[in-house]
């Protein structure tokens, strides 16, 4: 298939080649009397035969079903994306040096319109050209580790990311930053705070909800609060950086493993869950909005702990779930389940049988709470006492997202000697991922 | 086992004995120089032998490990739970009739010390005496009809209630409210807003987040504002009456498709998503708060479509997530499942191949967002074009936990003739479960 016409076909490319219009040119569509103007785009590997898919000037992507008397016109030639490339800016002499680790996502490109890949532009003076402020607060290194949609990474993509940072750590980054999807940095902001422990320096996640090519992106303001953050911030901790409030007009920073995308779409898309965020940037300045956090302390050296054991599950309880499921992953080898249960940590007593049996073959279960907000107790109802009597473990106020997570850490880079130990270090708090007096269980559980 | 003891076994029901214990009886323990006092409550088949279990003045259960030098004190005899049950309140005439079917839950029942049991509260006569305003507002009868906590709620048990329910409107009742535990309060909400269309009354869903022997209980204040909402509200939908805040000063009607637990322990946990709530009650007094919503009409006529399909699945992704688990429920026989995806919509790439075997083999694969908030959209990035182009069908804003309950009454209830009306089912706005506009699919479908 050519590459002008990707994914088109048949009587669609057709279409298209009689109007002379090729992938990235500007093109105008009248159908049912609604005219469309945006930029031809190239369709997936899945596609039918009968759709054209522009981007319209407002960013997003329409598909246009072409009947007989669509009419289809070239308006204008390709766009190729253009990075302006100045000369770097003059270095100011002693700025702190911050490394942005680029792993993808909507922050770490452009839609390039010819081939509609997203092609990273995190060089040093793309992102100069793109942010140039960025040169006032500090000089920047750019790596560009992973090009990944952040719904396609993996734990072993954790793994790969808290080593590159670690490195740069050790080479004497005053932050780093990793720009990453929004989809699930969340999760990899928890992954990073486990795998990167005693901290010298912060290290700031940060993404876009909105890609730099559209008028509205928060690229550029989210990536200047990162930097900042990284230059500057007395904290050594693993945040996440974006915006507070749908206007541009601060960024604030969430403890990693206390955090979690809330909305699809919105700017202000990420909450600290259960604890107030770190600190805010306003006007270039950091206010730090909590008494403990990890301080900055260049003489720390990095405790890193890179390894995930992918053999845990999360599974979200709801009415009419087939017990069946836990049985499965049991009889596959899992190693854990964190099950995301309801109100207090609940499932249905029709789970018992199989809860049992996994316990019984040495899986550690775990519970949270689908709620989202406040803390898990088991010692309130009958069902929770039942589950707790199974060996049911309680997560007190951890996230659904983060406990799997820390329970892969565990399993992965802990080692734990046998099930009591690894229970223990799921009741540990080890990087504020758990609030102490959420944990009701203590008394009963000596 | 005895019933005294229920629960306690060896050494641990020794000490009980000595102590002249027993369960009910108000007990103090002192260990390590700790006092508590509290009433001797059953512990659960699978518990251990060295905790007592007691529940505190202030309604919390704490167990407490016995040692050697643990001392156990009976205080105080057994306290049986007691309603005062006084003649029944005069009724006023023409009041509306109002039919409170109890389902279980918090709300519904008081603990029985003696038994440990939780037992339903729930006559008219039990109610009065718990909330004697109720008689002010309307003339009350009860129906028992269930008593479960409802994390133990199944689909079967959402036909159950439907039925009732239309059964009572169709008695003439002016109102129903439905009595129900506040874990899965929410599912039971939406499977009932598609189970009862058509509606000439309200339905309002009540729970609580304490028990009404707790000082603190919002059981009354909830009730109270169901009960109103149901004898005088201007719209007849399914909605879900609790506290707007955390103070007792208002209640808010969520609508049933709308609404999720958002807290596990707060009065004001549950939230209307996307949109606002329907109305407030404050002062007795109830305030619309949105102009379209279903009039109460008492000519209309319930159309009562109660059945669900039990094999359909809620699968929340997660990075590492095995894409066998989405094989194993193709190769169970199940008919859809609802994905909880990633921002727009979105799930790994390598969870793409199982996901194309599933629609091949004509399980219907519909996606929502585990963002909560906001709506998905495949169109905007590749992984959404690919899912959409596999056939992935994007729910708009409906909310994970609604799309599983929709799914099983599109296939329990309507029974598609095929596929293709399955999904044109699942993409109609049945009872506010989707707002249109989030439906980004239209112009790429047709």
């Amino acid at each position: 298939m050519s590459e002008e016409f990707a994914g088109y076909r048949g009587k669609v490319m057709q279409t298209l080649k009689k109007a002379g219009a090729k992938i990235g040119d500007v093109i105008n569509i009248i159908k049912d009397e609604i005219s469309y103007t945006g930029i031809l785009i190239p369709r997936s590997e899945y596609s039918d035969d009968n759709h054209i898919v522009m981007k319209l000037e407002n960013g997003y992507n329409i598909g246009v079903s072409i009947t007989p008397t669509t009419k289809i016109e070239k308006v204008g030639g390709s766009i190729k994306p253009t990075f302006v490339s100045p000369s770097l800016p003059e270095q100011k002499i002693n700025l702190p040096r911050v490394v942005i680790v680029s792993t993808g996502g909507t922050i770490a490109s452009r839609v390039d319109y010819r081939t509609g890949g997203v092609r990273p532009a995190l060089s040093a003076s793309d992102l100069y050209s793109v942010v140039p402020e960025l040169s006032e607060i500090a000089t920047i290194d750019a790596e560009i580790l992973l090009s990944l949609l952040s719904e396609n990474i993996t734990p072993k993509h954790w793994s790969k990311i808290a080593k590159a940072v670690a490195t740069q750590i050790e080479k004497g980054a005053t932050g780093v930053v990793v720009a990453h999807g929004t989809d699930t940095l969340a999760y990899t902001a928890a992954a990073l705070s486990f795998a990167i422990q005693n901290l010298p320096v912060p290290v700031v996640m940060v993404g876009s909800q909105r890609s730099a090519d559209r008028p509205s992106s928060d690229a550029a303001t989210n990536l200047t609060g990162a930097v900042i953050g990284a230059a500057k911030a007395p904290f050594a901790e693993v945040v996440l950086a974006m915006h507070e409030t749908a206007s541009d007009t601060s960024i604030i920073f969430h403890r990693g493993t206390k955090v979690r995308k809330c909305h699809t779409s919105r700017r202000d898309t990420f909450e600290s869950i259960n604890i107030s965020p770190l600190a805010r940037v306003k006007d270039g300045e950091i206010t730090t909005l909590i008494e403990s956090y990890k301080e900055r302390d260049p003489k720390l050296k990095t405790n890193l702990k890179p390894s995930f054991e992918e053999k845990v599950a999360l599974i979200k309880f709801h009415p009419g779930l087939d017990p069946k499921i836990i049985e499965w992953y049991t009889d596959e080898g899992y190693k854990g389940i964190i099950l995301e249960g309801t109100g207090l940590g609940h499932v249905g007593n029709y789970c018992f049988p199989a809860i049992r049996r996994a316990i019984e073959k040495n899986v550690i279960l775990a519970i949270t709470s689908q709620c989202i907000w406040g803390s898990v107790n088991l010692n309130v109802y009958d069902t929770g006492r039942d589950l707790l009597a199974m060996g049911v473990i309680p997560l007190g106020d951890t996230l659904p997202e983060t406990a799997l997570v820390k329970l892969m850490w565990i399993l992965g880079s802990l080692k734990p000697k046998d099930l009591n130990e690894a229970k223990s270090f799921l009741l540990t708090n080890f990087v504020g991922e758990i609030n102490s007096r959420s944990i009701f269980v203590e008394s009963f559980q000596e």
